[in-house]
């Protein structure tokens, strides 16, 4: 069975061709600058190789009507005819609290889904031209919504409310969601193959740590909070995004800045975390040479991350009463060392310590944590991808 | 010695004088609606009686001037004449950076603290009239201040500042100062004394809960991180303020209900939290009388409050890398055993265990872990004036 997963932002789509009979990629490769000026398809052929196609794409169905020419164009294409394709997975944003699972998308789905619009408005809309795209290119093939959001449904209402007047939740939705959900799920079930253990009883912290970054607390398999909340600026210090603030410096920033709400989501959003602390970059990898040179901003932003991370994990480890396994993931999360160590500094007195030579480890499977540590710390490269495709296929295939 | 210690808000001034040789409160009372119809003065006699003397109060000057008379007054007087008094000591909401300690009120001093007015227009002014007031009547007595962010100039810059652009930092002094700050110093240093131990190498986590709430990570004596913010809005839920929120929300919620920053701000400060919750009342007493009724929003809210001050809790021990001992003050900590047991619940696997007999206790020093709990659990009564009482006599002492 060959699946197609789409994510599809809002000038972007970003696609991946899986055979799901041997769960390898078989293509792949994005759109950028959809409805802009430049905008192209970059794919990666099977030997590694990037190619771009240049092309004026002035919308989705447009973008998504190249992709699948691609897909079998006879020089790089991988499939001889769109028929091989089984059917499309897609990326979607926010499901509220309508969608706690994937689901085969249908009229009256995709209606619950864009009434979730004003939770993402910038988000969900690009996902349903996505779909409307595929719809119009190839109408028979069944359609798989993966949400972002489904697989924090499970959090107790304790820990999805915000102490805000209570008709603020039953008027306009107001509530922590939570984001990253297949890559906190995708890694919960994989690090129990890994390690050979059962959900049943766990107590797991993620960490997916990346541009974009959130932690999730996991009991039995099911996560109980995560630090995202009703948008993804909340929790963890990001690339760009501040994460936690107090809401009284949202407004003292907005009176001393003459912002809008626009203007301070903007500021916050865009302008801020990594970026907007250290003055040199959103991008840890830059971050990390500018703390190599002694940059000041950037040591200081570099702690203020690992801190922020290291707090989240002692409060989840307070909330699931104790904790068996902390895992990481994300480009941060996966590939860098210093940031695993730094934020596990101190925490021995949880029963965790790390194995300085085993942390070595670069987006591959590990465990990192010595052999007596009480609490295993590992890492587990993410693949949403992968995940959207497996649901679909379950999906489909019933 | 006797030391006047004067706690000036907007329309409202509380008064408490000290006899330091016997650190007894030899008077005290409380001025209310300064500048508004019904204005009053209540003081509370030796016998516990209270007396309420209606008058109108149209500024601090006359209120402080009639606080004064009552003191000499021949009948429920507390000394027969000012010159009795040997200082004021002033609380004072905003130190900024400027204020790391405790300090004698001049000229220069109150032109710095002025200075920190913008972090606290509501506050400041009101302070400072209480300190014009003093020197208007009394114009020789030496005053000192003792600031609400004073004790928790100590935190490192990664657990201050906030992950927004640098300059709003440099620009406007946006970063977490804390407050409360009299209340976890005075615990900090009276738990030492109650457990004969010293603050060096001590790691210890005071939670001041009661309408307003706040926890301090103390290590060595120093405040290294704490709930509060660049306002008293962050951290914790209280009786009417939100705390922590996805500053996304602040600005949806803005959004949706047509909010400016003021509107917004009201509503996050006075109308959310426990009231904004339950719907029942911001006052824990009559909250957990809603619980005991099966009021199923009173018990969220309950929930609410009790898993927050437990994140709180495990983010820091993370930050101070373990705990040895965990502090409970304030109106809801110092009284209500089942707000202490619901945050140590589940615990445990950090050392925490509550003795339920011990945990009965009200209002007094009290160790209420077991005896063989890791980290000891404890009760001490906050007492901030005698702080600013003992820190005034130790300046003008000098």
């Amino acid at each position: 069975m060959k699946i197609l997963v789409l994510n599809c932002g809002s000038s972007s789509i970003k696609y991946k061709l899986f055979d799901m009979d041997s769960k390898e990629v078989i293509a792949q490769g994005g759109i950028e600058k959809i409805g802009l000026k430049g905008s192209f398809l970059k794919l990666t052929l099977p030997n590694g190789e990037k190619k771009i196609i240049e092309k004026d794409i002035p919308e989705h169905t447009a973008g998504v009507e190249l992709i699948l020419k691609t897909l079998v164009d006879p020089q790089y294409g991988a499939i001889k005819s769109l028929n091989e394709i089984n059917a499309v997975g897609h990326r979607m944003v926010h499901g509220g609290e309508r969608f706690s699972k994937s689901v085969l998308l249908n009229k009256e789905v995709l209606e619950a889904f864009a009434a979730c619009n004003d939770l993402a408005p910038l988000h969900n809309p690009a996902n349903l031209k996505g779909v409307n795209a595929i719809s119009a290119i190839l109408p028979d093939i069944p359609q798989v919504g993966v949400f972002d959001t489904a697989f924090h449904q499970t959090m107790p209402d304790y820990a999805y409310l915000y102490a805000v007047p209570y008709d603020l939740y039953e008027k306009y939705g107001v509530r922590r969601y939570g984001f990253h959900g297949t890559s906190h799920r995708y890694v919960s079930q994989r690090v129990c193959e890994f390690l050979g253990i059962k959900p049943e009883g766990l107590k797991l912290i993620t960490c997916h740590i990346g541009n974009g970054g959130s932690i999730t607390a996991i009991k039995d398999g099911k996560s109980i909070d995560t630090t995202m909340g009703l948008t993804p600026l909340e929790g963890l210090m990001m690339g760009t995004r501040s994460g936690d603030i107090d809401p009284g410096a949202v407004t003292f920033i907005m009176d001393k800045e003459g912002l809008n709400t626009t203007g301070v989501s903007n500021l916050l959003n865009k302008k801020s975390g990594v970026l907007g602390v250290s003055g040199v970059s959103s991008d840890m990898r830059e971050l990390e040479a500018a703390v190599a040179a002694g940059n000041p901003k950037a040591i200081l932003a570099e702690k203020m991350y690992f801190y922020r991370i290291k707090k989240y994990i002692g409060a989840y480890a307070a909330a699931l009463g104790g904790v068996d396994v902390i895992l990481f993931t994300g480009g941060v999360g996966e590939n860098q060392a210093s940031c695993r160590a730094g934020v596990c500094e101190g925490l021995e007195f949880m029963g965790i310590k790390i194995d300085p030579e085993r942390n070595k480890v670069r987006g591959e499977e590990a465990i990192i944590s010595t052999d007596d540590s009480k609490v295993k710390v590992v890492v587990i490269p993410t693949d949403e991808e992968l995940l959207i495709a497996s649901d679909t296929m379950d999906i489909v295939s019933k």
